[in-house]
């Protein structure tokens, strides 16, 4: 049996004032750091330990595992970025405030763009000044998209796992993965089998360790969040309100 | 013709306290944190690039890696972490003071044992507690040494520049190395072909980017500190005096 550990980034400035993020590199907030260092002591606490750390190229991200790991003595393990584990891309809608786009066309819609799994957000224009394509972090514009629906983001996060994560956890490796919430809800829907329909409900909290168990095939047994249960719940049920006016 | 840029870690918790290090991994002081950063500030001001980037096992070199990175807007570089890079191994005088070490044993020998190139101080014993063969960051603990002079530093140094680092810079990329006095002595000594006596005087400051113009062949055709060359000298000549009594 393997074990696997999730986390979402810590709260992001963007986050904090509830406008749509995407592939924009957005910090931490003060929240989100304590956050992040709350993960690394919760881990340390309860004896979790890594071989391996897969993240983002998207700093919110790298620097939740940098305090995580930090937190935990490790700083010294192997991490992997990859942009295949970034968030989803919000298109058009990127840097916009959640509730003044749901004043504006209604909550209806901004869950839609949420939240539908195949309805991508308007996409961006090539040429808009926050298209990530002239960004070198990006060696293949042609593989920066304009805008992603939750299908889009699952289309290239589960080969990255596949290729990639998958085999380095079944080689031995204890791997921790510090991403998004669109890039772990992605991964979870592949891995747990959840449907189209049932996707738009999951929530991933911020900063929280989330264990997934897995058999020899990498089929869940289990999962869990580290820590207390029901704030876990509770952070959850927050994101998840964030679209509303 | 490629630049290399080489930096020592900031300023470290034993540095600051005037005691022999080696492998122990202690972390930097807020003036090393801030030397990190001026690195970093200065390689941005001054339009410096990278994209890869080597570093040790050991969170002082990382931490300053990290901070040079972040205030390049760069923490999404591709870092290599191995233990080849990490500083030379004190044996048993880590954790020793020098200064009193050298009242104890007198200024000529703590030189020999901070500067001869082929004399190792005395070794650790396996079984101490100091001794890093338990440490699981090193999977082989054959390789680590209990106590290196600085010709052993040369040899696990100066193979991982031949079969990793120079590859990659003869592959186009541009390469960042944070790593430790003796590390970038070694990696110095080979690529300026300086002779086993004339290494004794070579001290690297900390913190400061230290630039390596090289041919195709990787050969050095000159090399400079950034930033203010008076400041360079001085904190190179406060490192050559650390071990006076």
């Amino acid at each position: 049996m393997y074990k696997l550990v999730l986390i979402r980034h810590g709260e992001s400035t963007w986050n904090l004032e509830n406008r749509f993020t995407g592939w924009t590199d957005v910090d931490l907030t003060p929240t989100g750091v304590s956050q992040a260092m709350s993960a690394g002591k919760l881990l340390k606490a309860e004896g979790w330990d890594f071989d391996l750390c897969y993240t983002s190229v998207l700093k919110r991200a790298i620097r939740t595992l940098w305090l995580t790991l930090d937190e935990m003595d490790r700083t010294w393990l192997p991490v992997v970025k990859d942009y295949r584990l970034n968030e989803r891309h919000y298109g058009g809608l990127q840097g916009l405030n959640k509730a003044d786009m749901a004043k504006q066309y209604g909550d209806e819609q901004v869950l839609v763009w949420r939240r539908s799994y195949d309805t991508p957000p308007p996409a961006l224009e090539a040429t808009d000044p926050r298209c990530e394509r002239s960004d070198r972090r990006y060696p293949n514009p042609e593989a920066v998209p304009l805008t992603e629906c939750l299908k889009d983001t699952v289309a290239r996060v589960v080969p990255y796992w596949t290729e990639t994560i998958a085999p380095s956890i079944q080689s031995g490796k204890r791997v921790l993965i510090a991403a998004h919430g669109n890039s772990i809800r992605a991964l979870i829907k592949y891995l747990d089998g959840i449907s189209d329909s049932d996707i738009v409900s999951l929530n991933i909290p911020n900063g929280i360790p989330l264990v997934y168990e897995l058999d020899e095939n990498l089929k869940p047994i289990r999962h869990y969040y580290l820590g207390d249960a029901a704030a876990a719940a509770a952070a959850a049920a927050a994101v998840a309100s964030q679209g509303k006016a």
